[in-house]
């Protein structure tokens, strides 16, 4: 919290605002049971110790969080205005960065009673928050690498053929639970047309011989996420799904072999989309090469154009480029990489090529 | 959505914007598969049809969502700025509701594109939006109650003597989703001491004899929410538990008998808390005596002082007052509640009494 806050003055801010998600969690520790339109804020500023302001029937949830004891913790109670009480923790003409997530009625609020301060979103203010990681924090992000790797390595096993989406996708949920995972993100199965939608997650379409079949799966493990992406064909694929996949696994591997610190993100996107534009699919292509990865499954720094954010060492985001073919199939391969002193690293390690199922 | 529009602009509103949450399933059935820093957002002007702006990856799940033929659907990709976008769907000086629950890195990026345009959260421009039920929402509400009471008949048939909270908690979520729920949104077993906490979920503490164990449970059917609670003994109940179960009974029972339309909100959190205070404990109810009830189990009305919003009928909310006794005990009653022409009626019938359990 010390360093975020010296981080927040060098970022021209008069200190930052936090509210349940990802940055409290990170930050204190704190997840409340249940995110509900109560107000709960930490303010850091520079000079004041890290205040928490909490409803006064969470008091005890927020004594018990593992960054309790270098917090300053304030309740209110149901019958008073948080943002009176809130006021009182804020510079009356400051700058603050504000958590993405916070709801927009508490921003509201504060702008109402404060209505000289002004405000940024932390991933404008401050992109590059919680982007580079520790060795701690690598480590768990490569277990849980490990850990989907492992759900891969066994969910290419299992029958796809006259099974639905959704039965495939409920073996990846328990596949990526065996193997440590304490929460379940996403379990996308994309069978035939449905896989050219990158954001379909499963149906109940009964998966067909022949169908190429995108997995894409992840979630949390110690706290920390996994992501990968692999395509699947039942039986043997035909000579177009061959060719779109091996187009998507050359646009993956060179995008990886870019990454280096000093390159900035939107070099990375520029070499895989190169590929892909210059095998004819570039309009099929229709997302960003990808996110960053931490506490949670999707955080700066992203992987598009328009992205200057320089990669640094530490730094971890997902690979994942993909063509999508409306109506009738979709390709995608992903990985988790980290950025090292010279150049990068795999969070996973599956192979790449285009595995057949039964 | 046209009754909305109307209704925003007699709040002296220009129009309201909605992203994913309850408001947008209330008014589009539209539930992105998840919940991201992309923009989705829906806008209701006078005069315009309702336009729904998504990511272009997300499109082919807006257009399947069952409002989808009533919206004007349209995507932006990744490389480009959404807030540009979404300029063109808002009047450039208007006045703007926004859901509660918008993300403030959104509201930010619309302020900063559109500097003249001015904001207020939807719960203060328009708190009674989904507040009154129509009777097929009512319908849905009573059948949610109904499963509610089913969980609670079979609940206090188990063991609970030796077991950990977190056991009998994974029966109350097995028993409501037997009884039809299809998503479970919290399970409180607060035992002895914990119950004195009222946000306390469930945790490792082994129940004994002699505990009371405050049961608080709900979630989604069809849709729409239950929340109930009832408070149990392990054996027979000593006298301090029988003495604060009655008074809190009694100021359950006054507040229920208390509902009619034209009655304000803070009345009848009055009347709960005025039974508890004149018996000694009103230091000792710590919150609010309830809140509103429909798409999301915490919504308006809120049943607190300050709230003048007089109930009408089709309004549903949660009487629920309590009595903690920090690190000893806790007793709460909750029934949702639904307004009449003539009084309340209650959505949850299961007896007031405190259950002996074993």
């Amino acid at each position: 919290m010390a360093r975020v806050t010296e981080d927040a003055r060098e970022a021209g801010l008069d200190g930052i605002i936090v509210t349940p998600g990802p940055d409290l969690v990170w930050l204190t520790g704190y997840r409340p049971t249940a995110l509900t339109e109560r107000l709960t804020m930490l303010v850091l500023t520079p000079g004041k110790r890290p205040a928490l302001l909490v409803p006064v029937l969470e008091r005890p949830d927020a004594e018990a969080a593992e960054g309790a004891p270098s917090l300053e913790i304030m309740a209110w109670s149901d019958a008073s205005d948080p943002y009176q009480v809130a006021r009182d923790l804020l510079h009356q003409e400051g700058r603050f960065g504000v958590s993405d997530s916070t709801w927009a009625m508490h921003l509201l609020g504060l702008q109402h009673v404060l209505p000289r301060t002004s405000y940024q979103a932390l991933t404008q203010g401050m992109p590059m928050l919680r982007a580079v990681k520790d060795a701690n924090e690598l480590a768990r992000l490569a277990m849980a690498g490990e850990a989907a790797d492992a759900t891969c390595r066994e969910i290419i096993r299992v029958r796809f053929e006259g099974r639905r989406e959704t039965e495939v996708a409920a073996d990846l949920a328990r596949l990526l639970q065996e193997f440590g995972h304490e929460q379940v993100d996403f379990t996308v199965v994309g069978s035939g047309p449905n896989g050219a939608n990158p954001h379909h997650e499963a149906g109940d379409r009964v998966i067909q011989p022949g169908d190429a079949v995108v997995l894409d799966f992840g979630g949390l493990m110690y706290g920390y996420g996994s992501d990968t992406t692999r395509t699947v064909c039942v039986g043997e694929p035909g000579p177009e799904i061959r060719q779109v996949h091996e187009i998507v696994r050359q646009a993956q591997q060179a995008a990886f072999e870019a990454v280096r610190p000093g390159v900035t993100c939107q070099q990375i996107d520029r070499v895989a989309r190169g590929v892909i534009t210059d095998a004819g699919f570039g309009e099929q292509f229709i997302h960003r090469t990808g996110h960053g990865i931490g506490v949670t499954t999707h955080e700066p720094p992203y992987i598009v154009e328009g992205e200057e954010q320089p990669l640094q060492p530490g730094m971890c985001f997902s690979i994942e480029p993909g063509i999508y073919l409306a109506g009738r199939f979709g390709v995608r391969i992903e990985d988790i990489v980290t950025v090292t002193e010279t150049g990068g690293q795999r969070l996973n390690n599956t192979d790449h090529g285009l595995y057949v199922v039964e």
